[in-house]
C-alpha cells in the first residue's frame, strides 16, 4: 500500500481491541513519527507518553471515566505546552493535531487501529486531562490534551461519511470545479 | 519506501522550485489525502482549493508580499470555517492541522517539497490572507489560513534540528526512559 492510499484507508476506530500487546519497539516507530510532525517556528511544544503498563492503563481510564476492559493494550498520551513562537503567537494546537495525524498514520501503518480522543478530556471534561496529567506525574505547564488507544481492531473497522469532493475542494477559485 | 520512513523524511522545505508545473492528477490526489483527515465530530471544517493559474499565483504572492518568481508551480491554499463541534467548542485549528500534514505527507509521497506557510498570512499579518481570500472569491465565512507551495525542489532538502528523543518521548510517565 502506498502512502495515499494508506492515508485513505485511516479511519476513526471505536470498537473493542483484541488482547494482544502491542511491540515497545512498534510503539517506539509510532511514537517517532508523531515526533516527526512540523511545529511553528520549529518550537516542538508537542511530547509524547506511550503506556503499556497495565496498572497505567487501568488509572487513566479510570480517569478518562471509562471501563478499562477491552480496550487497547496500549496508549499514547499527547502532551503539550503552550510556548510561544513568537510575540503573542503561539502554534501549539497546530503542532500536537500534526504530531497526532502522523501518529495516527503510523499506527495504521504497523496493523493497528486507534482514534483521536480529545474533546472528553479538555474543555468542560479538563478535569479529566488533569487527572490524567497528575497520574503521568506531568509538571503543572504540561497538558494531556489527547489519547489515542494503540491496538489490533477486534471489530469491523468502517470509514464515516463524508460530504462529497465537489464540496470542499476547488481549482483556482472558490467553488470553481476541477478539470 | 515505507510510510514511517516516508513522514521521518519530510523536511520544511524553503528553497528555490523548478519551472515544471504539477499535472493535476497530482494536485487532485494530494488533495484527496488532504481531505481523508479526521476532524472533531466529523464536522469538516477544511475546504482546499489547488491553485496552478499563473495569473492567480501571481496575485496571491502579490498579496503574500513575495515575489512570485522562483516560486513553486503550484500551491494549495487551506480554507477553514469555524464551525462549532458542540456547545461552544470548535476543533477547526486541529482540523486544518491534520489536514495539512497529509497534504505535506502527500506533496513528498509524490515526490514534490512544500513548507506549511501559516504565521505569515494570519495573526498579525491577517490582512495578508484576507486579501488571498478576496483573490480566490471566498465568503466572508471562509478563512485562508495557510497555503503549502508544491513543486519540484531546484535545491536540497535539510532537516531541522530537533531535540533528542529522550526530551520528548517517555514510557508509562513523565521522563520515564524507554527500555
Amino acid at each position: 500500500m502506498n502512502m495515499i492510499e494508506l492515508i485513505l484507508s485511516r479511519h476513526s476506530y471505536r470498537g473493542k481491541y483484541l488482547p494482544v500487546s502491542v511491540p515497545r519497539n512498534d510503539l517506539r516507530e509510532i511514537v517517532e513519527a508523531g515526533l516527526a510532525a512540523p511545529s511553528g517556528c520549529n518550537k516542538q511544544t508537542t511530547s509524547l507518553i506511550a503506556v503499556d503498563d497495565p496498572s497505567v492503563l487501568e488509572q487513566l481510564y479510570t480517569a478518562i471515566g471509562r471501563p478499562y476492559e477491552g480496550t487497547a493494550p496500549a496508549m499514547i498520551c499527547v502532551v503539550t505546552q503552550k510556548i510561544m513562537a513568537y510575540a503573542d503567537r503561539t502554534f501549539y494546537i497546530q503542532d500536537y493535531a500534526a504530531a497526532i495525524e502522523n501518529l495516527l498514520l503510523a499506527i495504521v501503518a504497523k496493523g493497528y487501529q486507534s482514534c483521536w480522543h480529545e474533546g472528553d478530556i479538555t474543555g468542560e471534561d479538563s478535569e479529566k486531562g488533569s487527572q490524567m496529567a497528575k497520574i503521568l506525574g506531568l509538571p503543572a505547564d504540561h497538558m494531556v490534551v489527547c489519547y489515542l488507544p494503540v491496538g489490533i481492531a477486534a471489530d469491523e473497522v468502517n470509514p464515516r461519511a463524508k460530504k462529497p469532493f465537489a464540496e470542499r475542494a476547488w481549482l483556482n477559485g472558490y467553488q470553481q470545479e476541477w478539470k
